[in-house]
């Protein structure tokens, strides 16, 4: 007799999903040819959430889908909450995919006495129990090195720009960055489109009104051309939508809105619907409700790459391969 | 010249609050003869939280009071993110005040891969920066373990007990659990009461059955006399309005409820209303909206405690003191 | 030439005792179809303990066993001891098996300045090395959430429970917590014994002599019937053997005492044997020496239990689908 | 005779010194009324690194100033070891100081297996014992968020500013970012430059020369102007001189380069010797040879801003309120 | 009303002890001019410790003295209680001092699978709350880099050495070394005894008999003189005892035992008394119970040492000044 | 379909090196059968360092070679970037090697406010993300325990010794320490060499001139014999020659010099080479620079023994059982 017994290892794969957006996490299982955990998750009368697992989860290597979406802390604390059960019920490594990262922006202090909110949500994961993060176009790249711990951070840029190259490529296109400080994203474009040229909207400030923006100046070379005007995420609207009316302004002969992340926080479709722009193109990282659905609003799936990386990670193959070298 | 510059110290304590249940926060810091620090509270667009401290918390001794109220995640992640705020603006000492504390009631595994949510919290405040925890008749003791530091844990139960003993003390009482889980705090207020004797609730369920419970039956001898149903929540009521009316069928001669937290969700106020109880004693230690009240509720309040408490803590005296010993 | 050797990874279980009760554990090991790795341990003239293993256990899936007996500190550290060098002899992962968990009743603070040990105890096998507990009848169920990590909670309660239906099935049972505080458990006896009403023994004090208990007063119908009662552990037997008298007093008609842990601490033994009891079962996740046994006392064996939630836990198969989808 | 012993606290700072730039601590501490505490640090013959504090330090508020120059592993690896020595000798709070943040550009992955390193060196000081960091000019926001705990954001761009608005006021100035990624910066230049344009250099590539940059092209209206080209350091200076050489082709009048970091790695004093920039102005947060000097070079004293701050911080006055709010 | 309340602070002292030796503890008191706070603390039937303090110990500056004989493990886990009891009660800095260090000679891995039980035990006081540790001549310095934070290495060789040189000061003498391990502190006590010559006692093996060590040779030379034969502690006095013949065998006059340690395991105080030994030194970092006493036994006070050290602990002055700069 | 995918596991080495010794990490590949990771790693113009491995190294198990030679901060810094990116790019398993462990000489306080550099060596690689360390001859064992995981402490010894009584077994050996505090591995290599006589270096001191070391007086026999003498690393080379030196003036027929680890500063090379030793042996755990090379020099590989160690660790087989069960 011995004094040890010995198996032949074998890892196996599960996709648990929040109840944020479901549809997505299947479409995530179904390209991976598998299927969600099922899951009893729901909110007792004082709104307190409970999760739990309904097949053994013992030594799986566990992904856990969440989208970010409003009511954010929900889903959140929903996250935050599976992964506990995951780590208490034995899952054998946990990782997180956030389609879209909540608190992305609050990744810094503006000024004293502020919280670095997206620095926390990576600790309070952390916590929780999650030994890896996956997440789509992060706000910034720093946010990266907020977890402590391997990050694969997805681009869907690649995805939006091949879209609006296949669509618009004919056309004299010029990216148009709606802010100062993402000029280094519509750089990343105007390379994916060719070459393109620049653009960015610079707000000025009145020195007698230092709390109204005076103007939307377009810097950069945009009459007649198609502009391509990008950002990571599309909130209420309003500082996109604005954007596109100075570019008509200054002769633009038109604009395509392409954005990753459609929050979509009210009243953003319906500025949206009236706003200038010919089209606007999103991916489905956060859910989209019906009611917020428009005739020009054109969205891209983000389940095959999440689902490739996934793989990869599974597979210890390399996911920087995948997405141009950039993981 | 010397090789150091020297100050004697001095500790400054400030009383914070979030967004939940500000009138109490007001209250403690007003029995505290201070004020509650100005602070900048809301939500973004896509439900994001934001915080900011409007004076300078350097060095403070800071007690951050949120009711753990719905909706509980929101309110739970504002507290993370306002301790989150202090750690980072250099506050000495970060004490969270729960009056209720999120998720208490999932202290355990009923079942296997089941969070503790309970314990997630707790983890939770010590990865955002808290270094003590201050709440009251948490649903179990061993809550107290699950943080790693302090934990002042207030009872409440004196209060109400005094006030049941002052108006009903002529009577010939009984006090009661509605529950077999709970009979130990039964025992605490019948000490308390002078050695009142004890019956309890035993909920039987039919063999052929087993998903419904049979019956209410009452273990104790109640009749003819004044009932005090003691729990530490009242959540929808379903349960303790049960219990009273299984104690009127028992021939009791009248049913007082006693609790500690009024989370008084759906339809709780309708049951408790429309119930045979003939008073509901409780603390405010979460808010209860004007919808909610109703003529036979008695809401005690829970400010003296807490600011007693946190005088003792800041000047370093003792909290088990005031209590009873029980700390 | 490649960058990198490849191998097909394999996973070895082995079984490692303290020298608290070796017997167990080479029962365990010998239900596994292993044998425990040999390991020298003794103490040092001065009362240090040295630990050294035999064979090379890097890699390893360690189980690691130790019962919480007298001197009970002894063995504690001998267990920390042993974690200790298997995570520096690079044991792949560490599970922590304890029959019966040390200073489980030091669970919450009653009084303020208490330690709560039994949360001390989960921190420093962590500290140590350990990846996950497995105990079996914690003394509350909260202790799962002392433990950072996968806690497996066995329960010997089906293993007691059968044993008592078999052999006093046909009788007229009645379930009886010795105690207000655990009437829940006999709640899941009743339950597991097809529905058996349920009583518990009230201790009351005189106002006038508080220091002294005035009576163990039995509350439920105990008249005729023959008593199941029931408990977690049998310290020094006091409590028990009284509740036995008093259920006798009350007419009952037997009465048999089931707990699982056989602490017998002095005079226990004596107690139990003198008692007006029928039999006394318990299991063996406790040595019992040779002069602590006595006619009466039937003791049931763990190690069953014990290896077929270690083999599963090797296996990453569902401890939970073993024991009731409670674990 | 009582069971404790008490005395009334005091608090004292201290200020300590690496080897990298002496002359900036002592007057620093020249600046708090104080001296640097004597410390012995050299190399042994192998090159590591000794260090001992000659006075006690224990209780001190200790404050451990660096400024991360080449050879910079050299310099972060002492700044390490005064920070263990001043945590084994009793400090009682240690912040660490670093004029420059050493590794601040690596601060992401810009591609898959790469280090964070930025996030690395704040881990790092962490795990040395430091409570708090004290920086200047970061090369981004979000490297506050690396630390866990409190971090002291100086910003030395009010002083570049108000030097060059002394000097340049009267002219017609344009802020001028060198490079897409930091217009954010040149934003806050031009509102302190009381609204001053904006331009910025943007770097094309030819699509059949990827490797190359095609052209160094200025974006924004820069003729006749008095370009005042900005960034948070200067390295060996080709980029900045470059753009300099395009606002001078593109018809401005004159360059004035400011910076507040002056790495000056060479050819760096080379090149802006020989450069078409009027002057260059820098502040002194890391040290300046003697033959790294240069005609045209203004260096502005950071001492009084960390001073200040380090005095706010021992007094637990407001870091923030001193530099407009934001830190 | 303003929004902060503030207080001068005050830091008050308080000594603690455990069981193990609680006449040191309270001369370590009495010499602080204070008294031990008074503790509850005993063992319940089945061997675990519970501990209570009776006063409140919030904000204290608590040092915790337990030495660590036999029963060791008892002793060091009723010291790791009493630390997180301190740490659950809000005590603001709690130092653990051990005039003994318990496992101080595990310390080192000799062979494959070893516990390294020095750091072990310095890990788990950390987890339990510790700050800092105080000990007094360690096994070997580097203990000191096992804890994570301040230890004060206290030395009483000179208290040792000044009683040899007073009374043998005189004679001509030698220091001598039992093994070929501890020399270096021999030659601490040739310098402390200003310059006195150094022998040591060298243990080979019998080629063909490699279990047995040959003989006892001494290097060195003792002819004629008095022998000075030092250790840092005397556990079962076998090795110090031959050694004291080895010397008297090679013509030594006579020989003193002086250690700082007296373990004294059975059968030491036999072997001690009737060794060769002219006297035997040791200082109380243990206690020596009446039945290990004998003539030749002098027992010099650890209190003042301990005492000091505290009080510059408390005080922020230097313990280093006092013990030569060696701490 | 199936909630999970499955696969069965395989696990990989990979082998990579910082710049200081390419050419043994180089040999220990093509040991293994195997290639170095293709790295790129270089200085920025600042001397910040910058990694990136040029093949995914997902789930790699990592083996990270970087001997710490001059300049040491350098190639710790080094070691560390790359443990950290190794991290982030989901190795599975770190394993830190180290030939030669840097700032193990600081491994303890030798006076007040020193730092234990050697324990912070070992918590900055913890910090950086590695899982465990494997280094030869470590100044004292007690550094094994400095890091809180498993570390393989290889021995060169028996390397060194089996060469030496291969070359001189046939002459009188004598084994000597150049100093009292290293013995004990003089007894290491005298049990190795078939029980051969000892001898140490008493360095003694003039009371009247305290600070220099009056004489190197030898203990022991050495009068004809061959003296081996042996250390753990030959630095500047003073303590060896004058060793030597004092041997020769004693009698002794020649003398050998065994070193594992040749530092080599300055004046080392010329010390060695005009010294009296007959041949000085040493490892190469540290580049030897050409014009560090004379005749004399014999420099044995350690690069099997390194491969053997990574193997066993890599194939969990006992690196004890290599070295003769101390590991």
């Amino acid at each position: 007799m011995n004094i040890s017994m010995t198996r032949t290892t074998e890892k196996n794969l599960m996709v648990f999903s929040g109840r944020a957006h479901p549809e997505l996490a299947e479409q995530v299982a179904a390209e991976l040819g598998t299927q969600l955990v099922p899951t009893e998750a729901r909110a007792f009368a004082n709104s307190e959430i409970y999760v739990r697992f309904e097949e053994s989860v013992r030594g799986c290597d566990a992904f856990v889908i969440q989208s970010h979406t409003a009511p954010i802390n929900e889903w959140i604390m929903e996250h935050l909450i599976m992964v506990d059960a995951l780590k208490r019920a034995s899952a054998k490594r946990i990782t997180v995919v956030m389609p879209f990262y909540g608190y992305a922006r609050q990744d810094k202090k503006h000024r004293g006495r502020e919280p670095i909110s997206a620095r926390l949500v990576a600790d309070l994961f952390k916590t929780a129990g999650a030994d890896r993060l996956m997440a789509v176009d992060l706000h910034t790249d720093q946010i990266q090195g907020f977890f402590d711990g391997p990050v694969d951070h997805l681009m869907a840029l690649p995805i939006l720009a091949d879209y609006v190259r296949e669509k618009y490529g004919d056309e004299d296109l010029v990216v148009v960055s709606p802010d100062a400080g993402r000029i280094k994203v519509a750089e990343q474009w105007a390379a994916r489109l060719g070459g393109a040229p620049l653009a960015f909207i610079h707000k000025t400030r009145d020195i007698d009104r230092p709390n109204e923006s005076r103007a939307n100046r377009v810097v950069g070379q945009v009459e007649g051309r198609t502009c391509i005007l990008v950002d990571d995420m599309i909130d209420s609207g309003g500082t996109i939508t604005h954007a596109a009316e100075a570019l008509m302004r200054d002769g633009a002969s038109s604009v395509v809105i392409a954005a990753t992340h459609p929050i979509l926080s009210d009243p953003a479709t319906q500025r949206l619907r009236d706003s200038v722009a010919r089209e606007v193109v999103v991916m489905d990282t956060l859910p989209i409700s019906q009611d917020k659905h428009f005739d020009k609003l054109t969205v891209l799936p983000i389940a095959p790459l999440l689902s490739t990386a996934i793989r990869e990670v599974f597979e210890d193959g390399s996911v920087t391969s995948l997405f141009g070298g950039r993981a």
